[in-house]
């Protein structure tokens, strides 16, 4: 797959980089929105893996963007042809890092816009299934991947983004969710699509989306189950409520637990399940919401929402499969199996590596690496990452089940689940804990035994984390929890002994 | 254009004919809905045009099915091959019309369902060009064109219709439109795409409309201006308000008189303005709603809503040509050109007319036929169709301008304005109206001077009507009022005189 030329984005949720996402395709060059959390060492790989012939940066970030262009200047040697730097100015940043970058050559954002050729007839692509945007993976496992997109992909994407979340014409939408992830869920042409408005947030807190919501109209916004996290923990002080209409919130990236979903519920906001991967365009199934469900009990409509859910009007094909003979796996509800899609939902495939391409397209479907049930209404339901699960006496044991009843535990602000040795049974549980604030932390041995005590009312007993382990949690770029890093530490602390048994 | 093999279904907005539009394409065949207002030599000849392997037929419209097959197979001789012929039950019909329908052969529809395979797995198109469905142009000038729709571009309609039209999960749809008018716009599928609700109607009335309102949630309905007119002309008795519900209404098939849209408005009705023809899968532009124009007076806004608007989501390209050159016309309002357009809202061609296809795709557009300016805000306005315009001493008079202007007379309920011959003009303005009940018809000579008083007080003198013709409008099966005989006629009446001067 060769890209006809690109243009690289470093910045935070600022009117910038929501333009790029049209004046870049409309030039007909390839939007790549950089992951402003990655490392130097991490953008200089995929500047020089894309060839990116222009970058865009923003005024704070530009320091790293520097770093970052001098060491793929250094590994590419004579190589390497220097892109065109442009500077965004934001009036909410220091004015002295403007100066910094424009003394070094960048160009400034506005000035350069003001060198276009007014009478420029833009063109669409010639043909549908052409490039329209790169991004990489966060890589929790492997070295990031180039995702790359389609125009087609992105049209039907949009379109369908709007139809499965009731958002119409003139939506009001919360830029909280990052624009480098997969173009925003491609929202940015959504809301194009809508006539809608974009409120940009450099910096996402439970303080600026609440006083959003109640000074600028919002109607919807999307975020990961953290940010969910901190808007249901927020202090009085960061709250306002009620909230003065409905509020949309679309969330994916990990199953929200329960007690968080409900939570929402009860705060006033409609919360919509969805699930994606960077390769799919953002969320490729919902958890559509059945009028019936209404009457249920609130943590039992949180269960329910908790499941991926049905495909997207937009995504011709998604199943689970076994991981063994690609046949489908009954809706039972029960039978673990990969969840693997095909259609115009899918990327066009990673740039420059035909292996990772041949893996994840093998059978004519996209493998997700998802584990999930089937349930007898169709509803699909993740259980683990592929490698996520936990093996205890050849028993499969769900990391995220045991996760879901942790938080449900007043003490628990976060919590990961991993597979530690276990002299006896292979594998046990090892649960990684971030205490809310104000909890008294003085005694953990005590607290541990009160979390395991909690999970032996509500789990089969060789589920039980025969390990609690307290401290923050090591987080990816884009706010996904690290499992290998855990899973990592909990092999270095050695296996679980026999005798604690 | 071959296609596979097509179904023919006569009826009115009964389930069985939403629900052919599900079943047929997935048993891999093109769905040809059929106009039952037509004739049996009509319906004769687009049976054979199309070689229609299954007719199915509404039990009510057996007798007219029955007469259009002996014409087909008289004309055909040995070559016709007599189709599968279904008969619709409906509890809302005489049931002896079922019983003679049996009597001849027909198979019952449910009792055909029941010998279906209940193991047959769909398939999707191999093609998305593939045909989906085929319609015949009412033909308001000459013989029908069948008119050939696709997978692709229904596709891309189905969507773009729910997002023009602040159409979300759950609408609850009422059938006024017929589906047998372009696939009832495509919302047949936007339905299925949005788990909608269909509330189906036999016949349309202001009372029934009223009444499916009131009790069955109604949100939306589409209908012809002419169904506006009835809704807005109800006695008090057909007549339920308030409304319980903000109903969005969308119209088409002519610029709607500002003086009905007004009416509609007052009701409660939130009402969409949309232009389109058979070979745009139904309306292309819409008269986007800006927020600025709530403030404006009553009349105007009903002025701003009658322009036909921008084009569709789905619609790639629409610009206003000029008829000798080609070339965009200037967005100065006055200019008149041809509404021409491109892209996946466009039809595959006419079936079997290589002469008809050539024509309407001359220079890589397809040509509406329809007359219009392109106002500063992009907003396109019909001003006629290109057979429609009245040239008067060189002039071109705009025979829609005239009827808008009409259309406010308290007096006139439908008005059609056409070229009458003149000895001194060439042509000048002749009006045929339709008087409202209750007015007093005694003295038309009074009525007609009163008219053209009115004209003279709201026009340029060389607009106002030399001729009032009183009585009811000719109109074509899909409620077009047929202008071509009301021309006829004109000329029969021979030139407006002299003297009359």
């Amino acid at each position: 797959m060769i890209l006809k030329w690109q243009v690289a984005i470093i910045a935070p949720n600022v009117p910038a980089l929501y333009e790029s996402h049209f004046g870049v395709p409309m030039a007909g060059a390839v939007v790549n929105t950089v992951n402003i959390r990655l490392n130097a060492q991490a953008i200089a790989f995929l500047l020089g893996h894309s060839s990116a012939a222009v970058v865009m940066v923003d005024q704070e970030f530009f320091p790293l963007a520097e770093e970052a262009l001098k060491i793929w200047a250094e590994k590419a040697k004579g190589n390497f042809k220097p892109p065109l730097v442009i500077v965004i100015d934001d009036e909410n940043c220091d004015p002295k890092a403007l100066r910094y970058a424009l003394g070094k050559g960048a160009v400034e954002y506005k000035k350069f816009l003001e060198t276009g050729d007014p009478t420029y007839a833009w063109r669409p692509p010639e043909d549908e299934w052409q490039s329209i945007a790169l991004g990489y993976t966060s890589g929790t496992t492997a070295s990031p991947k180039g995702v790359v997109l389609s125009h087609r992909g992105a049209y039907v994407m949009s379109l369908s983004s709007a139809l499965v979340w009731e958002m119409t014409e003139g939506a009001i939408y919360l830029w909280t969710l990052p624009m480098f992830h997969c173009n925003g869920w491609c929202y940015t042409w959504t809301l194009a699509a809508l006539c809608g408005t974009s409120i940009c947030m450099r910096q996402v807190t439970a303080k600026g989306v609440y006083s959003a919501i109640a000074n600028h109209g919002v109607t919807h916004f999307c975020a990961a189950p953290v940010v969910l996290n901190s808007i249901v923990n927020a202090t009085p002080e960061e709250t306002i409520l009620p909230l003065p209409r409905t509020v949309h919130v679309m969330t994916a990236g990990a199953a929200p637990p329960p007690s968080v979903l409900a939570s929402m519920s009860e705060k006033g906001f409609r919360v919509a399940h969805t699930y994606g991967l960077s390769e799919t365009y953002g969320p490729s199934t919902i958890c559509a919401w059945k009028p019936e469900w209404d009457s249920l009990p609130l943590e039992q409509q949180a269960r329910l929402k908790a499941r991926q859910g049905v495909r997207y009007i937009g995504l011709e094909f998604l199943d689970v499969v076994s991981t063994q003979t690609m046949e489908p796996v009954p809706a039972d509800g029960k039978t673990i199996g990969e969840i693997v899609m095909r259609g115009n939902l899918i990327m066009k495939g990673y740039l420059k590596n035909p292996k990772a391409n041949e893996e994840t397209f093998a059978g004519g479907w996209f493998h997700s690496g998802d584990l999930a049930v089937k349930h007898p209404d169709g509803y699909i339901e993740i259980k683990d990452r592929s490698k996520d699960i936990i093996i205890s006496g050849a028993e499969n044991i769900s990391s995220v089940e045991i996760e879901n009843t942790l938080y449900m535990h007043p003490a628990i602000l976060e919590v990961s689940v991993v597979a530690r040795p276990d002299e006896r049974w292979g594998e046990s549980p090892c649960a990684f804990v971030t205490l809310k604030p104000g909890v008294d932390k003085s005694d953990e041995g005590r607290l541990a035994e009160d979390i395991m005590r909690f999970c032996r009312e509500k789990m089969p007993a060789y589920w039980v984390p025969k390990s609690v382990v307290f401290g923050p949690l090591p987080k990816t770029a884009t706010g996904k929890i690290q499992k290998h890093l855990l899973r990592a530490k909990a092999k270095e602390m050695g296996p679980v002994k026999l005798s604690k048994l």
